[in-house]
């Protein structure tokens, strides 16, 4: 009943929620092996040569692409849509241009999460920081609404950043910007941690939810941690949700055993529903 | 049943999860006041001059000291229980010998969370870290144990610190370190993050478990957002835990609307139990 995902990046690195990092092949290979729908890829620079492998690797394996994440963008080149810099402001056109492009191809979505940054500074800094930031993702919405594109606003937890922490402050921001091709991703991680209820907030999101990840509370694969993903699922059904539900979480104890185990978890919630 | 306590500090800042900070006497009043039993003191420097009035205003309360909480030592003047520096350590120790005399004065515990630093560097060099670690905190319990006073280790979630972030990681320190003045304090809202089940854990700490922060999963007052408190007073009660419930939680929508919200809950938390 949910399409199932998981996210990956060819991008090596340790600490974030992402399986098999660095390490796309066996990424691709394991979703494809244990029956994931699609995967979820987070990508520094969609120019990048690797990006062509990646892209002929998906071809093969019959996955289907869910979203395109960019956070990386802002971790590990600084570039966000808060920053008054125009030369940084015009690189971030460029990569959301080709994070676009590349979701088009594969009839994914494109994640604003990290990218965004962080307020920092007097207010009347911030309220600048927040204006340059709506008019960013009105210009990428109008070119993504041309190529068929949604782009999924995720907030975040308090410790990642002070630029939309809750579902409520997402569909804010949504509102201001005002496009019709926005909508929310829904984290559930950060979520434990930022909103009242979560279940609440899932069903306040409505027809404006347009994505999900389900990670357990202690960002590991959902079931080895204390959130109550069976009342979530009901919600997501009880609002009509039609979107992925994809794992982003940490490869612990290793990425195969923690793509397995949400896995088994997201088939075993639709066991509960059905 | 449960004796309570809330968070205050002489120190002026605005994000900490701490009610009244700078204005400690109206933060006094007002626990007096709303009928706390006690309350817990976050200091930077034990011999600053404002002590000495922080002392002569408690004794006017006729409120009892619950605990004194260390972190700004590191925060504001980074000393850290992990530093490899030993001028560090000799301030830190002058510092701590200070705490233990305060806490010793006021039937207080002093607790180390914040404090403990983070560890950094190679393989090489964290183990060298833990290991002046657990040195010191031997040293000072040694110090703390002829004044009669008990150390609190206190487990905080992975964006505040990677050395200790669950209360079995704290059991293990405590074991190693071997003095029996050393107690576990559980934040709840740091568990919703790191705990696979809060309640479990709580249990888990048995009798090591020496004192409680009743925050709720959004760092505000229990009650704001979704821990299952009701489950957790259960399971202390179930333990035979007889120590402090403290509010160390933000002060949110301002101090003495949080005071006031979290009194109440732990006046309704024992009408529960009753």
């Amino acid at each position: 009943m949910f399409k199932t995902s998981m996210a990956i990046t060819p991008t090596p690195t340790t600490f974030a929620p992402l399986l098999f990092a660095g390490d796309w092949e066996r990424g691709l290979e394991t979703a494809a092996e244990l029956g994931y729908d699609a995967v979820e890829i987070s990508l520094r620079d969609p120019q990048a040569q690797v990006v062509k492998k990646l892209e002929e690797a998906i071809r093969r394996s019959g996955l289907a692409v869910s979203g395109v994440a960019t956070g990386q963008s802002y971790y590990m080149d600084r570039l966000s849509l808060v920053s008054l810099d125009p030369s940084v402001q015009r690189k971030l056109l460029d990569r959301m241009k080709g994070f676009v492009d590349f979701a088009a191809h594969w009839g994914a979505l494109v994640i604003i999460g990290g990218i965004r940054g962080t307020f920092e500074g007097e207010q009347r800094i911030r309220d600048a920081q927040r204006q340059r930031a709506v008019e960013a993702v009105r210009g990428y919405a109008e070119y993504a609404k041309s190529a068929g594109v949604l782009l999924a606003i995720e907030p975040i937890n308090r410790y990642e950043t002070n630029f939309i922490n809750t579902i409520e402050q997402a569909l804010e921001f949504i509102e201001e910007v005002g496009a019709e091709n926005l909508v929310v991703l829904a984290d559930t991680f950060h979520m434990n941690i930022e909103e009242v209820s979560i279940a609440n907030s899932l069903e306040r999101a409505e027809e404006r939810l347009g994505y999900v990840h389900f990670a357990d509370s202690n960002r590991q694969a959902p079931g080895q941690g204390h959130i109550n993903f069976p009342e979530l699922a009901a919600v997501l059904r009880k609002i009509g949700y039609g979107g992925y539900i994809s794992a982003e979480i940490l490869p612990v104890p290793d990425s195969r055993t923690a793509a397995k185990l949400a896995i088994d978890y997201f088939r075993s919630l639709e066991l509960r529903l059905a």
